[in-house]
C-alpha cells in the first residue's frame, strides 16, 4: 500500500461531505492534476540537489570545490539510475507491512488509466520521478557531511549502494506500506526517511572517514575552516528553501480534489513559517550566545526549520509551525559546537541540520497530530537509527577496505580538485591557500583567531 | 472585497457567452486550479527573493556581500512571520471601502470548501501565501537601496514594521477594497502597490541614512563603487524575470476557467516583452549616450520594463506592452545619475527601477485600459507617496535616534561583513580594497577614472 | 497545423480506448490545462537562458565574464521581440505543407473560446511564449561557442536574424507543418529543430571568426584556456537540467487529458534518465581515457545525455533512455578533443553536445519510434545543416565585410569586459592574466602544462 493511499484514506475520512466521492472517485481530470502534481513538484525537489550542491560548494574551501560541484551533480544521476534498477521496486512492491519489497527493474504501467480506469490516481512515471528525487535528497545529505577527504569513487559508490539498497528497504517500512506504517509512524515527507536516513549515513561516514586534517588541535582546539563563497551558500538555502515546497506539498500525493489542494496549501504555508521561524530563531540565538549574527546559522537555521516541519506539516498551525521551526534553529545552534567537541568533523552541518531536526521533528509530529503517537515515533527512529547506521557503516568499512575511501594527506592539503578531479574550481583568482583548519560553521564565523594561520600563498602550479 | 472579486466580474463582464458561468459558479476542479495557480505562482515570487539576493551580492563590494546575503533571506523570513502576525488581516480582513483591515492572527478557515462549497473560489492558505510573498518583494527593494552602510539587527527591525504595519494598510486601499479601489484605481499586479511602497520606504531611508563614506566627492564629484560580482548580478536578474511572470501571472488570481487561463497567458506574454523591451532600450540608450554598453544598465533595464508593465499587463497588446517596457528602459537611464547628482545614495539603482518605473507603470494603464483613468491613478501614485514617505521617515528617524542605524565610519570602511557578521563572503580569495568609491551602476562602469582609486591590499586580518 | 494537431493524433490514434473523446473533444477545463502546461513549461524553458549564461560565465576566463552575462540575458529580450515580429508567423501561419509561412507581427486571438469554443486546444499566447522560449534556447548555444572573441552588437545583429529569420524558417518545415512534418521527419522537442540548428549556426560562426589568440600553437599544441568559475557551471549545468524537463515535457503540447499527462511523465523520466546516462558514461570514459574524471565534461555528458533524448523523448523505456543518454555522453567526450584537432574553437562545448548529439538524438528515434524511418530522419538532418549552415554563413560574412564581427587582438588580450562593457566582471578580485591558451574543457582540465603560460598580475588598471 502506498503513501498515496493511506493519505487519500484519512482525506476522505476528514471530509464525508465532498458530494463528487459518490458518483466517481477519480476522474480524469482528477488523474491529470495529481500527475501533473508529482511532476511540478518533483521538478522542484530535484531542484533541491543543485541547491545542495551551491550550498556545499559555497561552504568548502576554495580549493575543494570543483570537486564538491562534481559530486552534487553526479550522485543525483546515479539516483536516477538506482532508484531505476532497484530502488523504487524495493520500496514499493509488494511490501504488505514488511521488511522491504522485491528486486527488479522498475517500468511504468498505465495500462489501466489508458483504457479509461483512473482508480490508480495517476501516472506510474509520475510517482517513479517523485519518489526518485526524494532519494537523491538523502544522497545530497551525506555530500556535505564527508566533503573535503572523501575520494570520488568511492562517495559515489556510496551513493549507489545507499539510493539502490539502503535508503528503499527503510523506505518501505514508512511509506512504501511495511511495518512501520502498519504500526501508524508518521512521517509525511521524511524527516526521518529521508533527512534522518541521509543523516545516519554521513555520520558514520564521518567517523569512519575521520575529521579532516588540521580540524582539531591539541587541547580541544577546533581550528574554524570557512567555507569560501557565502553568496552561493545562500543562493543554495535559497534554492532548498523553494524546493521544499514540492518535498512537503508535493507529498499530499493528491491535487485532483479541494481537500488535496487545500491541505497542499497549509503545507506550503506551514513549511514556509517553519523555515522563518527556523531562521530567526537561530539569529537571535547567536547573537545572544556570541555577540554577534553568523552567516551560516542563519542559514543552517531556515533548512533546521525546514526539515522540523517536514515530519508533519499538514495539521500545525501556523503558529505552531513557527514553534516547531524555531526549536529545530535553536537545536542547530547547539549541535554544530556539540559534534566538534565529539570531534565529529562535519564541513557543512549536516548532521545539525539532517540528523538532529529530523529526530526532532519526527517525535514533533504528536503534538499536533492526534493520530500520531510518541512510542511509535520512537520506534520509527530508533529502527531508522540503528538498521542505517549498521548498513552504512558496513558499506563504508568494506569501501575503506578495499579500494580505500580517503584521499592522502597530502592530497587532502592540496586540494581534491587538483588530486581527484585535476581542474581548479577558480584558476583565475589568486586565493589564498588555508593551512589546514575549521569548520564552515558558527566556530569558524565566529573567531577571528583563524586568520593567523591563512597563509597567501600563489604557488605557479596551483593558482 | 479583494481584487480577486474585481478581477472575476471584470471577466465575467467581458465574457458572457461562456455556457459553465450559468449552472455552477465555481466547480471542484476550478477551486482546486485556482489553488494551485496561487501556490505555483506564489513560489515563482518567493524565488524573487532569491533574485533581489544575488542582484544586491553582485552589486555592493566584496567587503558587504556576506552582510546583504543574510538580510536578503533574513528579510523573507520576517516578511512571513509579520504576515502572519498582523500583515494578512490588516491588509484584507474587513476593509470595506476605509483605509485599513484588522488586527489579529491570521488562520486558514476553508470550511465551506470542505463542506463541498466551492464559491470563496480557492483555499485560505494559498492566498495568504501568494499575498505574503508580495510583501516580501517590497522589503526586498528596500535592501538594496540601503546596503553598504545600515546596520543589520535596525534594518530587519524596518522590515517588520513595513510588513506588518506600513505595506498592509496601504495595500488595504488598492487591493484588499478600501478607498483607492472604491475609486477605480488600476494596479494589476503592484507598480504602485508593491514597488513604489518599496521605493518610497527606500528613499526615505537612504536620505535619513546619508550616502556611503567618499561616494560623493569634492566639486559634485561622483565616485564609482562598481560591484563586485556580475554573473551574480545576472543571475539574480534571470530570477526576477522568471518570478516576475508568477508576480503578474498569479494576480490574474484565478485559473479555474478559459477567461482566466486567456488573461494569463496575456500578462505572461506582455511580461515578457516587457521585459525585452526594457532591456534592449537601456542598451541602446547607454551605448548612444555613453558609447559603450553598461552591463548593470541592461540588466536594470530588463527589471525596469517589468516593473513598468506591473500595474496593467492583462490590457496591452504585445506591441504596446514593448513600448511600456522600453518608456521604463529609458527612463532608469536618466535616473541613475539623476539620484547621483541629488546625492541619494542608491547602491542598486532600486529607486530608478522599482519608484521611477513604478509610477510610470501605474500612470500608463490608462493608455491601454479604457476603464481606468489619469486622475485616479495619480491620486493613487500621490496618496502612497505621502503616506509610505511619512510613516518610513518617522520609522527611520526613530531608529535613528533610538538604536542607531548606521555602522561607524571605521565599520564602513573594513566593510560590514566584519563588523555586523563576523565573517567574510570570501576568506579564501584575494580581494581588493576598494578606497571608497563610486555607484555600482553606470557611472562605475563607464568610468576609468576610479581605477587610480583602489588599492591592493592584502592585510592578514582581512583576507 | 501545429506540432501541436500531429502529436494529438497521434496520440489519439495510439489510445482508442479513451472514452472522454466521443462526448467533448476538449472542455473548458482541458483548454485550462493545456495553457497552464504550456505556461509553466515555458517558464521552465526560459529558466535555461539562465542555465547557458550560468554555464558560460563559468567556462569563459574571468575577463570575458560580464560580457557572456550581458549576451546571454539580453538575447533572450531579442528573441522575444523577434519571435514577435516576425519569428512565430513564419513558423506557424499558412506553411501548409511548404517551406516557410508568412510574414507579419503576431497577435493573439482567442475569440473561438471567449465564445465557448475550445477546439482550439489551449490560448494563443500560451503557444506563443511556449514556441518563443525555444528560440531563444537556439540563441544561447550559439553564444558559447563564438564567446570570448565576437563583439556585442554584431553577435546580437545576428541572433536577431537567428530568432526572425532563420530559425522560423526550417522550424515550419517540421514543427510548423511544412515538408519535413509532411515527410513524418519525428522530432519531438528539437534535438534538430532547435540544438542542431543552434549548432550548425554556431559552427558557421566559429569557423569564420576563426579561433581564439593563442588557442592553437605550433606544432598542433592545443592550449587549454580553462572555465574561471566551476560553481557557476554546475549551476548552469543543473538550471540546464531542471529546464528541460519543461523543454521535453511540455513538447506533449497537452495536458487535458489522461494520455498526455501520462505522455509527459514518460517524457520527463525519460529526459531524466537520460541526462544520468549521458553524465555517468562521460565521467566513466575520461577517467579510464585520462586516469582522472573532468568536471567539465561530466557536465557536459549530462547535457549530451538531455541533447539526445529530446527528438524522441516519448517513446523508449526507461533503460533505453539510459542508453540513448548514455551514448550521447561518450559521443561529447569523442567530439572536444575532434573539434580541437579540427581547429574548430569552440569555449564551451557547444558543438559536441548540441550540434553532435542533435544529430545522433535525431538519428536514434527509429530505434524506439516504430512509426519513424532512419531516411526520412537523415532527410531532416542534412537538410537542416545544408540551410542552417549556408544561411548563417552568408549572415555573418555579411556581418564580418561590413560592421565586422570580431574585436582587436588587443582588445582579445585585454578582455572583452574591458573593450565592449567597460565593466569588469570581478572588480574586487585579483585575478590572474591568463596569457593566451586553452579550452575550458577536459584539455584544459587534464593538462597542467598550462600553468606555466600563466601569469600573475596586478595591473592597476585592469584589477
Amino acid at each position: 500500500m502506498k503513501k498515496v493511499f493511506f493519505l487519500l484514506f484519512a482525506l476522505l475520512a476528514l471530509c464525508p461531505a465532498i458530494g463528487f466521492a459518490e458518483e466517481a472517485p477519480i476522474s480524469e481530470l482528477s488523474f491529470v492534476l495529481n500527475t501533473f502534481s508529482f511532476l511540478i513538484m518533483g521538478i522542484l525537489v530535484m531542484w533541491m540537489a543543485a541547491g545542495f550542491g551551491m550550498l556545499e560548494a559555497g561552504l568548502v574551501r576554495s580549493k575543494n570545490v570543483a570537486t564538491i560541484c562534481l559530486k552534487n551533480i553526479s550522485l543525483f544521476g546515479i539516483a536516477g539510475i538506482l532508484f531505476y534498477l532497484s530502488g523504487y521496486n524495493l520500496m514499493y512492491a509488494g511490501v504488505d507491512g514488511g521488511f522491504m519489497g522485491s528486486f527488479g527493474l522498475w517500468a511504468a504501467d498505465d495500462s489501466a488509466a489508458l483504457a479509461g480506469d483512473f482508480s490508480g490516481g495517476y501516472s506510474a512515471a509520475s510517482d517513479w520521478f517523485f519518489q526518485m528525487v526524494f532519494c537523491g535528497a538523502a544522497c545530497s545529505i551525506v555530500s556535505g557531511c564527508v566533503a573535503e577527504r572523501i575520494r570520488l569513487w568511492p562517495f559515489l559508490l556510496f551513493c549507489a549502494i545507499l539510493c539502490g539498497l539502503i535508503y528503499p528497504i527503510q523506505g518501505s517500512w514508512g511509506w512504501g506500506g511495511g511495518w512501520l506504517s502498519e504500526m501508524g509512524f508518521a512521517d509525511y515527507a521524511g524527516s526521518t526517511i529521508v533527512h534522518s536516513v541521509g543523516g545516519w549515513a554521513a555520520l558514520s561516514g564521518a567517523i569512519i572517514l575521520g575529521a579532516r586534517k588540521g580540524k582539531y588541535g591539541k587541547g580541544g582546539r577546533i581550528n574554524p575552516m570557512p567555507g569560501s563563497n557565502i553568496p552561493l551558500a545562500t543562493l543554495g538555502t535559497f534554492i532548498l528553501w523553494m524546493g521544499w515546497y514540492g518535498f512537503n506539498g508535493g507529498s499530499v500525493l493528491a491535487l485532483g480534489d479541494a481537500a488535496s489542494a487545500i491541505e497542499m496549501s497549509n503545507v506550503i504555508a506551514n513549511t514556509n513559517l517553519a523555515a522563518c521561524g527556523g531562521m530567526i530563531a537561530a539569529m537571535a540565538m547567536v547573537q545572544i550566545l556570541y555577540k554577534k549574527v553568523d552567516v551560516t546559522m542563519g542559514l543552517n537555521g531556515a533548512l533546521a526549520g525546514l526539515v522540523s516541519i517536514t515530519a508533519g506539516p499538514a495539521t500545525p498551525s501556523l503558529g505552531a509551525a513557527v514553534l516547531i521551526g524555531a526549536v529545530g534553529g535553536v537545536l542547530v545552534v547547539l549541535a554544530v559546537p556539540m559534534f566538534d567537541k565529539l570531534k565529529i568533523d562535519d564541513v557543512v552541518g549536516a548532521l545539525s541540520v539532517h540528523l538532529v531536526c529530523g529526530i526532532w521533528g519526527t517525535m514533533a509530529v504528536p503534538f499536533t497530530d492526534g493520530e500520531a503517537s510518541f512510542v511509535t515515533q520512537l520506534i520509527g527512529v530508533a529502527a531508522t537509527a540503528v538498521y542505517v547506521l549498521i548498513a552504512s557503516s558496513v558499506v563504508w568499512l568494506i569501501l575503506k577496505y578495499t579500494i580505500g575511501i580517503r584521499v592522502s594527506e597530502e592530497d587532502e592539503y592540496r586540494g581534491l580538485d587538483l588530486s581527484e578531479i585535476g581542474m581548479e574550481a577558480y584558476p583565475d583568482f589568486q586565493t589564498i591557500h588555508m593551512g589546514g583548519s575549521g569548520s564552515g560553521y558558527a566556530t569558524g564565523g565566529l573567531s577571528e583567531a583563524s586568520s593567523a594561520a591563512r597563509m597567501v600563498t600563489k604557488p605557479v602550479k596551483q593558482n
